[in-house]
């Protein structure tokens, strides 16, 4: 068993996380058994027109189900668990994971009516899980919400350890990271390879705490005269504890609006992760019934999404809620890369709206819940891993974090930046990469994998272009048009000032499809691509655009 | 003339370039006079699907054609000279500007066969242009392109200044601000109005000087061992002019990629711009016969826009540059909101690809052509105008610079924070505000405002979910189905393993089409939306999608 010898290879590989951010999902193989770390879905980029969210192909795990004894999970981020309902549809294992995680687990399940399908067995990090040749422990980490853990699979050639994401925050709200319990890993000298987040090792230094942040709000929070409208994430639990003690400091009652934000305050007070004062939590209808200087609104869509309350409130479409002069905003996080463009757009509508704004980088209101560099140096310092293996992040962020690695004594030789995929084999010798499949899922509307690339390239031209519809019915026999061409356009041109283009195209069309049939041409897929010849030349000369063009023949 | 008691009022509004950046166009207008300033395009935002570029509608300006006297350009940047070859197919003018700028509009104007219609009057810092009751005189700023001019309308109610994109370099490269007569402006006690660059207004203090770029670019050459490659914004003639002198001074040949930059280079040097030894320049395709610490490319890129130079290098569809491992790439500029996905896609691909990657976060290797808080401040201090108007830039930026304003002692009821198309009306004693019509033309290939909201939104609406046509031959005679309903999709669903859906559709809608032809129903609308009626709901209970359905029926 544990520690005996053995004759295999501890098989180290990610479904997603690897070269982006998002779709968190790791695996560790041994034998006939594969332990599960997190299981999360990321964000449509730019071009993937329609597309709701991407998930890991997991076809591999499929194909080796049995070998499957865990899901662990290390926090509750839809980056971790976000893909459950859609990969539990595939494969179903037991689910190991903190109160709060599994609460969030389970209110999203319940949205897929899948709640009754799925074995969740909370943990803590206490916690051990023995398996066959396996095992997990846990520790304790800070992050941007509660019940984060790193996990310590144990293996015949020594741990694996995934330190899920985490900061070293010395003042942490809520629990403190295990110092002792990750220092003791560690010291064993008995660490085969560390998985960890590299999200923020681009940045110098220690990241600030979320303590500071405290202050920050509370500040700020002392200091308004009006109503107080606070957008965060909706996970970030403590940030919401933090903010719920700065009202009661300054004797404001609190309202709550957005979906995500109701449900996280609704699971967090059920497990008692958010504490207030009974009466102290009002309905946003009742808001007007307090003065101005009494009233706190958290709500979402610090990220300037397009639906979320935020968003609402500063374009005015908001039933319960609208700006008034005297309203200080407080946006509580820092935009994510794609996202900049519809935050400065939300912003602008409250300057516009007469609000005072106070923003992440010139107040202390937001801290990031990743370390930065020195604190991985230090995480790297404490486990002194044999193979070393950034995780969660862009190519660059993995490349900078392997160059901190190296700084702190680790050999580049036994560094290895990844891609999804690639499998690390290793024991207490050697360690060689191979290969398992790895891909990508999408997810539209209830629709799961049935969009890929020709569906996509087809939006994207749709997209840039519109569309022209020819049809035509013919009499074959005779080798007659009946009826048509009849052409009609979408997301082209305005058809108002357009009559002209589409009457010169439906001439153009008739009298090539015309001469076709004159010489008896029967092939349908002839006739349309004679058809096309003559239109797209002709409508791109005109407009210097190439609208999808699709023929329509009808036989009757 | 000048001086004399008017009984009018000067009118200054903007036909863009307030609450945005992009399509500067500003406007003087006094009794039967009209003085433009710049006539810029703007990036299309993210919904704007298909679209190429957006300019002002200028349709008061056309109106009132017969008043405009000049069109003055501050400098060459597209957001200031970009629309001229669509705004000049509506109004034709005399265009005023600098050299440089004038070679950029005349490279433009022949793209679109339009060099011989327009008259081009080339001017420096000294030109006056005597209108009628108007008079135009420059003053030289610095800016990220050499010819930078600020703009003083002279009016019988005073001057109207408009300082054009600028920042105060004490160290420029290139030309020296003209302080002294800046100040004197503001000493004569006379200025009726400022127009103020908005940009950086949120940044606090001064912009680093373009010398310190130049320094740090040294730096990076010097220290590199392979190949430089350099993406930069290409007109920024006096950053290309440094990148020369660093590559002279290490001894490397320069080449240059990217049409734009290539333009560039060729009008920067036939116009003395750009200054380099003979025989340093040379063709891409040479860059093999030089030893790799022999050479620096110049390239377009530095935005990680999908066709420029450096993106197709990163991706290894370049012609002809690959990246080699011992390669310095430099990007010599920020990513603009926008663009931060492409540009950080672009940085990993170059990772990826072994090139050692030196950004302007960490280096000094770029600095903004726009002056932050003080610099702004100081404008104000020097020009002291009766009446504010903070023009270049989103609402909270022009907000933020009238709080600068009100902090050097602008009265706040002299400061007007402005949309497009609304006039501010002023005399020595007061103002007040009025409006005209101001909106936004979209250019989609040759199309210059064809492409309007509705187009726009089907455009979106196929992006999103695609298309199902549906198509039927009728005989209205007898009432009967002849052919189809025929269902063809695009950007929908994968046809393959949708076929029973598709099948499931067919037969719903022949059902009900039936129908209602049983009972005598002749309207085409009513048959359509019976049709509608029976496959949306249909569609999105079986995909949760709402592709647009578009019904063609066709009698026989």
């Amino acid at each position: 068993m544990l520690g005996g010898k053995s004759l295999s290879d501890v098989k180290i590989f990610a479904m997603g996380g690897l070269g982006e951010i998002g779709k968190n999902m790791y695996c560790v193989e041994y034998e006939d058994e594969i332990i599960i770390i997190d299981c999360g879905v990321k964000f449509p980029e730019n071009e993937m027109f329609g597309i709701d969210l991407v998930i890991p192909d997991i076809s591999y795990l499929v194909d080796n189900q049995h070998k499957i004894k865990a899901l662990l999970l290390t926090h509750g981020h839809e980056d971790h668990i976000g893909a459950i309902p859609y990969i539990f549809k595939q494969i179903n294992v037991p689910i190991y994971g903190g109160r709060l995680t599994l609460g969030l687990v389970k209110a999203k399940l319940e949205e897929h009516r899948m709640q009754n399908d799925v074995k969740m067995i909370p943990i803590s990090e206490d916690t051990e899980i023995p398996f066959n040749r396996l095992k997990a422990t846990f520790f304790r980490t800070n992050h941007s919400i509660p019940d984060s853990l790193g996990v310590v699979i144990h293996t015949p050639e020594g741990m694996v350890i995934h330190t899920g994401d985490f900061k070293f925050d010395m003042t942490p709200v809520g629990q403190t990271t295990e110092y002792g319990k990750i220092a003791r890993i560690g010291a064993s000298g008995d660490v085969l390879a560390l998985l960890s987040d590299s999200t923020n090792s681009e940045r110098y230094g220690f990241t600030m705490s979320e303590r500071t942040v405290g202050e920050g709000i509370l500040d700020v929070v002392r200091k308004a005269r009006g109503r107080i409208i606070l957008a965060t994430f909706a996970s970030n639990v403590h940030r919401l504890q933090q903010v719920v003690d700065a009202a009661e400091q300054c004797n404001r009652k609190v309202a709550v609006i957005g979906r995500s934000m109701e449900k996280v305050f609704m699971i967090g007070q059920e497990l008692g992760y958010i504490q207030m004062p009974e009466g102290m939590l009002i309905d946003i209808k009742h808001i007007d019934n307090y003065a101005d200087n009494q009233v706190l609104i958290i709500c979402t869509g610090s990220q300037g999404e397009p639906m979320a309350a935020l968003t609402r409130i500063a374009s005015g479409s908001h039933r319960n809620v609208s700006i008034y002069p005297e309203d200080t905003v407080i946006i509580s996080a820092s935009p994510i890369p794609g996202n900049t463009i519809n935050v400065s757009r939300t912003i602008d509508k409250l300057y516009r709206a007469g609000a005072n704004v106070v923003l992440s980088h010139v107040f202390d209101i937001h801290a990031s819940g990743h370390g930065s560099s020195e604190e991985l140096m230090l995480m790297l310092s404490f486990i002194r891993p044999k193979y070393f293996i950034p995780i969660h992040g862009e190519y660059r962020m993995l490349k900078t974090h392997a160059k901190l690695a190296q700084q702190v004594g680790i050999d580049e030789s036994n560094i290895f930046i990844m891609d999804n995929g690639e499998v690390l084999n290793c024991n207490r010798e050697k360690a060689w990469l191979s290969k398992v499949h790895a891909g990508i899922v999408l997810i539209d509307g209830s629709g799961i994998g049935d969009v890929g690339n020709i569906v996509l390239r087809d939006r994207k031209h749709l997209a840039e272009d519109g569309l022209m519809v020819v049809v035509v019915s013919l009499d074959m026999k005779n080798f007659k048009i009946l009826t048509g061409p009849d052409i009609v356009s979408r997301g082209f041109v305005y058809v108002r000032g357009s009559e002209s283009l589409i009457q010169e195209a439906t001439l153009l069309v008739r009298q090539r499809l015309q001469e076709a049939l004159d010489k008896k041409i029967k092939e349908w897929s002839e006739l349309k691509s004679q058809i096309n010849e003559v239109i797209k030349p002709f409508i791109y000369e005109k407009t210097g655009r190439n609208p999808m063009i699709l023929t329509i023949l009808m036989e009757v």
